[in-house]
């Protein structure tokens, strides 16, 4: 019997990589890379074409959904807000947040996984530990679930799967080790497309959780913080 | 004190014409089209600003969702697939439906209605009397806007208003009137740019609509179907 087919959404990094291998175990896999006009989508692509690869892809989609940036409102698209150095401990929404980012990603996810009949779509967000956007935590999937079911035809049925959404970053980087996931060829870095910062939220996140995870993230940085 | 703004997803028929209006009525107008690939799309945008223009709007955005057409399964936005003629009795969704398109228009608005601080998004969904698509259900939108309170900023709040979905065609055409919308600015027809077509599914609803209120549609169709 032919395994179902799951669209993911694979942003290129650390926590969309070991979502695909997740996925990877009991689906077949629809990777799907959304450009929004980031400072670093050409880096990003490059991390999704080697993961597609690595993964071995049934099918694979690159949409620019443009429109993001052109409203704004982020650092992460507007060179006119700076991007916030990580402070880890603040419960503040950063400047990198893009607002209701993550609907428009998984609107684009539901209409690709209705026409190619897809069961499910993976989404590699994390709640805990993470860098506090609203569209992260896991009753805001529950609610776009009954988005999906209401606004769907009425034989499509998808569910949105968030393997990783409570496991802290370190637990994320275990468990990305435990399955394979070939790390050197992710990227997160939100600020630059040569080396990682190591200083934005993104990287200071991530080595954090190498750190604690007790692994060397075999990426470059121009700068990598010291842990006590 | 100034009025609210309120963000009014305007196609440039005369659904999103008449709803615009009754926005106007209580808002500052905030006006988003939407390019999505779809075959009459420099027609549409012709519309749009002309309506903007009309409604003297505080602010117009007009952004590019190609994806949808990228991504398929619509006779609207795939040349393959033909365009259904009206069937007014069949429940059926009919080919002209784009798959989950209506949530992939939603996104964009809250991300929209967030930066600009709109409290309202006013869409001109019909449900009654309508082509039987799944995303144009009041309960669709109900669960749009649990995605949205649960999306978004803690101080964002934003309420999805569908001030003509339990109208018929005729009815809508009526509140048009009363509203002195300028039906000869609007354009409904998904087949033609120059003259509407008048058996595609929306003229031949909009068509009847006109005929059931009693007043002359004032647009040119190169067919015009004859009522009992």
């Amino acid at each position: 019997m032919t395994r179902e087919l799951a669209v993911v959404l694979v942003s290129g990094g650390l926590d969309s990589a070991v979502t695909t291998a997740i996925a990877g175990q009991r689906y077949r896999l629809a990777m799907l890379h959304l450009n929004y006009g980031q400072r670093t989508e050409r880096r990003e692509r490059q991390a999704f074409q080697d993961l597609a690869n690595f993964f071995a892809a049934d099918q694979t989609l690159v949409v620019d959904v443009g429109h993001l940036a052109q409203i704004g409102g982020s650092s992460l698209t507007d060179p006119a807000i700076e991007i916030s150095h990580a402070d880890l401990e603040s419960v503040e929404i950063p400047s990198s947040y893009v607002p209701f980012r993550n609907a428009n990603l998984l609107a684009v996810a539901t209409s690709w996984a209705e026409v190619i009949s897809a069961s499910h779509i993976f989404v590699g967000a994390v709640d805990e530990d993470s860098s506090g956007y609203p569209d992260c935590r896991r009753e805001f999937y529950d609610a776009f679930e009954a988005v999906i079911t209401a606004g769907t035809r009425p034989n499509t049925h998808v569910r949105i799967e968030t393997p990783i959404i409570q496991l802290k970053k370190s637990q994320i980087v275990a468990r990305g080790a435990e399955l394979g996931v070939p790390f050197e060829l992710t990227w997160s870095c939100y600020q630059n497309e040569e080396q990682a910062c190591g200083v934005c939220d993104s990287c200071a996140f991530r080595l954090r959780g190498f750190h604690k995870a007790g692994i060397v993230d075999p990426i470059e940085y121009v700068e990598r913080p010291e842990y006590s």
